[in-house]
């Protein structure tokens, strides 16, 4: 290869943003559990968010409604039947007084995130993170220019918020946008109205925008109620809440969000962006408000088949030596502490050495949820198996672990 | 209001990009039409790319078909089944091979013009646009943070790509990518086979990604036929293929689209953007499978309709004195020229002043799809509206404009 060859290879180089586009740390083992299940092993998937609740039938019995002719755009807002489904979504079931002015449809809440991202903050800027996070919110920032600093939870506290002066150590010029997802993916945390008062004080002190992730807002147990950002004090002006339909619904697939804010000025430059991709997706739109009917009975019966769940793992995972896990509190995910020093590595040696009765299990090594380098005996787990398969994942937890250590030892 | 509260409202302010985010051109002088609407004025929409054909029964039909009992996420590539009917009708109807491992399905064209940019250019670069551009390529370069630098194309040339001399005068160290439309919104304009392959040229000797927004390919008139960037030679590198089912379908409100490449790298990095949201909209997925089916004699349908169109709005904007307008050769919009020093203050007018028979036109200044202040005489206009009302509209526009000169003496 001549130097002119080199140099015209590195001209069609990707951009520096896109090289720091992170691979997707729940999906970077799939290719190996692919070979596990070319093998004949049964793989059981602890590591995907992805529900086996059914989508209600009110929602999908509206696809059969569609009579459109054409198939055309909804305004870049949403169409006024799904912003009203959602605006009486906020007043009736979160109980927070909401204009439908101050709602935007998104594709997903993915698009609200990048949303906000943009809007708050800019080149160069940074964004506190409670980690572990969801993962993604690393592609967001990478896409939008910023920086991800992170603020550290512990499972020893149960991954509650560390006290004012930590978040306030990690405060730089350039912090403008602090996220928090609540309840928590990936450890499962739901945060008090102290707590987020906390925050919210610290944002309003500093002038910085609160991005709250409330995607899984319904799933939480024994009795607790997940506050709404929304509901927060004098906070109107800094406030953001990334909703979506997919979990709520189970219906990931259809990629229906909102962005819920009062700050006027948010929300235009965010329709401004709405504007320019033109329009949410508009068959999902439409088969939404078709949830409009669902009231407390439908919430309570998932909810209890989750916390039945969330009662299964965890009882099931203290039982075994070593591992170390606070009770979840809301999503379906939590963050337990393995006896291992590499969860990434015993996730790999699950799907490539490890077998039990025909069978293995899928975890996500928590690193990938960690900005710092913490988390390396963490793994994150999603409980959207059935019971049976759940306590089943457990027993190949439990014997997988055992070979594991043994395997250490004679290494 | 005290120096502190001052610095608390500066504070929540909104992003620089945020700010700098344009308002969509198209939409702006809505309010001005509803309330000409709310007068009982009938107005004609020349303004609006929203396609009156019907989306194919052979699409919407699939509605019917839908069993899935949960709306789970697709692959964030797009489905295997979507996928391959995309991977099909380029092989089969454009004529280009292609691997389904080049194609990754978005959320309309929008999501492919995004990922593109951030793909291939950091937050400062610039990108070529040929002007009059399709305005929401400014949205999305804010929102990646690039500087859109303008190559001029002329009326008087039917809007053809001016001598590379232009485009290298252009170049600065900044430069990263190129984005053409063609067929051409807002021009009308079908590049020829030489000049995409100067522009390839171009870009090849730069080291610069060409980005071809190709979502108009079927609309060419006069037994034309678009030539795809990927038919273009030793341009596996750096040529960017935008697509989407919106227009060829009349399918804009289910938001599907994508981006094909055969650059490993481009994909790649696109891929991960993806993953980082998860997946494109999943029912519009399943039902654009539907359209497989849909051979030349539905393409020929839908081109000979617009094409009449074409040749009446052609036809009848010639006569009227002043207005200026090569035969446009695809899409479904074009920019004349008229007889006004500002087309915006006449756009205005006529949704605020003026009434012939009840009735009057919403039209597009053309200095919204401009970055340099060129085109105050040009207006958008999408021939979209069946025959009898492009007819009226025209005429509507005739006696319009003879009043609207009037007026400009009598002041």
């Amino acid at each position: 290869m001549t130097a002119v060859d080199e140099e015209t290879v590195r001209a069609f180089a990707v951009s520096r943003r896109a090289q720091a586009m992170p691979a997707s740390p729940i999906r970077k083992l799939a290719p190996l559990a692919e070979l596990a299940k070319a093998r004949g092993t049964k793989v059981y998937h602890l590591n995907i968010g992805q529900p086996d609740i059914e989508t209600p039938a009110c929602m999908l019995d509206r696809l059969k409604l569609i009579e459109d002719k054409v198939l055309e755009y909804s305004p870049s807002t949403g169409t006024p039947a799904f912003l009203d489904s959602l605006r009486q979504y906020y007043v009736n079931r979160v109980g927070v007084p909401i204009e439908t002015r101050q709602i935007l449809a998104t594709t997903g809440g993915s698009e609200a995130i990048l949303f906000s991202f943009i809007a708050c903050a800019n080149e160069g800027d940074e964004v506190l993170v409670l980690e572990p996070f969801y993962a993604n919110y690393r592609a967001f920032a990478t896409m939008a220019g910023l920086n991800i600093v992170p603020v550290t939870s512990r499972g020893r506290d149960g991954f509650h918020l560390p006290p004012r002066e930590v978040f306030e150590k990690a405060l730089t010029p350039r912090t403008r946008i602090v996220i928090v997802c609540n309840p928590n993916n990936p450890t499962g945390t739901v945060y008090t109205r102290d707590e987020l008062e906390m925050l919210a004080g610290f944002c309003r002190d500093h002038g910085l925008f609160l991005v709250s992730d409330e995607v899984y807002r319904e799933f939480v147990y024994d009795g607790r109620k997940a506050v709404s950002a929304l509901e927060l004090k004098d906070a109107d002006d800094f406030v953001i809440v990334v909703d979506s339909l997919s979990k709520r619904y189970s219906a990931c697939g259809i990629r229906l969000g909102a962005l819920v804010t009062r700050s006027g000025e948010v929300y235009d430059a965010c329709l401004r962006m709405a504007q320019g991709r033109l329009s949410p997706p508009g068959l999902a739109q439409f088969i939404a408000v078709g949830a409009a009917g669902l009231g407390d009975e439908y919430t309570r019966a998932i909810v209890d088949e989750y916390q039945r769940r969330r009662d299964v793992l965890y009882e099931g995972l203290r039982t075994i030596p070593g591992v170390e896990l606070a009770k979840p509190e809301g999503a379906f995910y939590c963050v337990p502490k393995l006896p291992v020093h590499d969860s990434e590595d015993f996730a790999v040696w699950l799907l490539t050495e490890f077998e039990h009765d025909g069978a293995t299990v899928m975890i996500a090594p928590a690193s990938g949820f960690y900005a710092s380098d913490l988390g390396k005996s963490e793994i994150r787990i999603a409980y959207v198996l059935k019971e049976e398969d759940l306590r089943t994942s457990i027993e190949l937890l439990r014997v997988a672990l055992e070979r594991y250590q043994r395997r250490d030892v004679a290494v």
